[in-house]
């Protein structure tokens, strides 16, 4: 692993331009987090899951975010013909699988989605990947376990398998299409401290692959530039209350400059 | 058009003695904003969507407000019960077309709520209402897409077609019932920045159309406080994030001087 | 009643330490208010409720949060599966009778959920309380009816005859389990200014219960932390919105010292 630079500015510069639409089916939790978090960087949330409509509202987005947190078996019919109507149209789907290694509905439910429609980013945290990738991890609630392994091989695995993107979030985030990986030093402990920043992350990709084709890279400036508003907001913070609503004043105003200057990124 | 001023605060006065509840089936996006910005006004709000019980909770209300955001057919059939309890017990409903222009679904649903029960105020913004009055726009998720049209005219047709006020929302408001027209010049840019200001104008309108007979009236006043208090929390603001936060406060304490000072309104 | 002080900061401690998975299905309007709360005390909050993982969810779990704020017949269904596996485990169950006395269809679920399955910390207002006690009122949406009772006694009676704990919150918080009564004299009237106080109050009972045994005495500690909480961040707090950020930022911070010196708890 070596140190690089990314253009994660340019990126953050095209959802500002072009506000492309983001639509989600995502959980009732994080879901105004998830919608703010991708309006505050320029991009146009929709969150829609009428069965009716989700197809059609796909065909009007640049990019489609789902996220199991709060599942049903409906909700997970509703998804699919959202994602197969993206993959009709050619935009990313990003996966959050949120719980993901908790129950056996969220195991089942997740490997459907993945094996009936095209997931273009597959995001989890460490234990949620690594039951993915065929490991025998149980997730504690929507908290990450502890996976003894190599998350970065398990994460090519998975990448290569599934000719995706894949997304393994935490203290150091990995990031990886099977060829190249990414390394994402950025962040700060606060983040783990509030409900909401795993599910915000996803949306964070989502927005960025509405606007740069390869995956990886836009997953890694997407993180560099959520995470750098986070460790900005964190500076001089009094608590993760008011640390959330800095995190989104922070990511509203990033430039070129900040994030050149913070981003710590490394690349194989 | 002429400046003139209304006694907003007064509405206001009444609103924080009476605490009237405003009973909501809005989207799972904005709920809680909407309850909130209700709660701060001094109002009570209630979310309540059970089939079993909206007709109910709609009797102890004092206004309705519906809002299709996160729509599904089930929903609307509950948002439909409630309405026709509201319209029963003769109080106020006001429906924001949230998202109307985008999707089949939606446009479908906001003519069957206009058709099927008496909708008091239509809310929306320059492309849902445009959609509304016949036009042939297609709206970008949520957020309005620029209409070229004689706005005023459009808020007017529909108000004298279907004996209601109608309420467009952008950096001038219109307000309408047909004969009176108002235009609220107040807000702030900011506004247009985070997730669920155009929901909670809907909610402040339901408090405010639940106190005032003259809906019109109401709206032009309730969109008066609400932007008074967003220019208010702009001042200084850091970023979108606290905006919102501020702008809470700044409700809260809303008082006769600044809003007699602060507000922009004009009328024919 | 004598003053006497209760070793909250210890059970606070236990939950940061320990980090409990709490599970609710609770109201979509406070859902994120109340996994935030439990998370900024150092908990595990996780939101389920799909029929087909409640029940396995329930078994990871430390306690059981139930909230019928915005229930439905569904999601009644859902949380009775819950109940009965977080009862055959041996975890607390809490339930919020969140606008009981409302309509009939609260009143029969709450009775329903009372009867059908083990509940062992009921919580509401007053008027939700003196509803489930039998007494004559009518509560006004979702905020609390004057009620001219004993309400230490309606408490006692509840506890007694459901061998449970009951608490009702209010200026002054009544926690009994029919034998050992608390009065929690703390809080500050922002609470009520707010949405989301009581629902996050449940939860941070729930949290609280899951590290302790004796469900009085844990609902009393989380009451103590949550208002002492409140009371920090209302001082010097500029309105209602920020001062929801605030508690956050307190209650995460929250120590032993000033635990001690703020309390007011009284107890027969």
């Amino acid at each position: 692993m070596r140190k690089i630079k990314v253009n994660a500015f340019s990126l953050l510069e095209k959802i500002r331009k072009q506000s492309p639409v983001v639509h989600h089916l995502t959980n009732w939790v994080t879901i105004y987090d998830c919608a703010n978090v991708v309006k505050v960087m320029g991009g146009s949330p929709v969150m829609a899951h009428a069965n009716e409509e989700v197809a059609e509202m796909a065909k009007i987005a640049s990019a489609l975010v789902l996220n199991i947190g709060t599942l049903t078996v409906d909700f997970v019919e509703a998804m699919k013909i959202a994602a197969k109507s993206a993959n009709e149209k050619g935009i990313p789907v990003v996966l959050d699988a949120c719980g993901c290694g908790t129950t056996q509905l969220r195991n089942c439910k997740t490997f459907e989605l993945l094996n009936d429609v095209r997931i273009d980013i597959i995001k989890g945290n460490a234990s949620e990947i690594a039951k993915i990738a065929g490991e025998d991890v149980i997730t504690k609630g929507v908290d990450a376990s502890k996976v003894e392994k190599d998350l970065i091989g398990l994460a090519k695995k998975i990448a290569k398998e599934r000719k995706c993107a894949v997304v393994i979030t935490g203290e150091e985030d990995i990031i990886t299409n099977g060829k190249k990986t990414y390394i994402v030093k950025n962040g700060h402990e606060m983040m783990s401290q509030i409900v909401g920043t795993g599910c915000m992350a996803a949306s964070v990709i989502g927005a960025f692959a509405a606007v740069e084709k390869d995956l990886a890279l836009a997953s890694a400036c997407g993180l560099v530039c959520f995470e750098i508003a986070a460790e900005c907001a964190a500076k001089g913070s009094l608590g993760p209350g008011t640390f959330k609503e800095k995190m989104f004043d922070c990511l509203f105003h990033l430039d070129k400059k900040t994030i050149d200057k913070m981003q710590k990124v490394e690349s194989e």
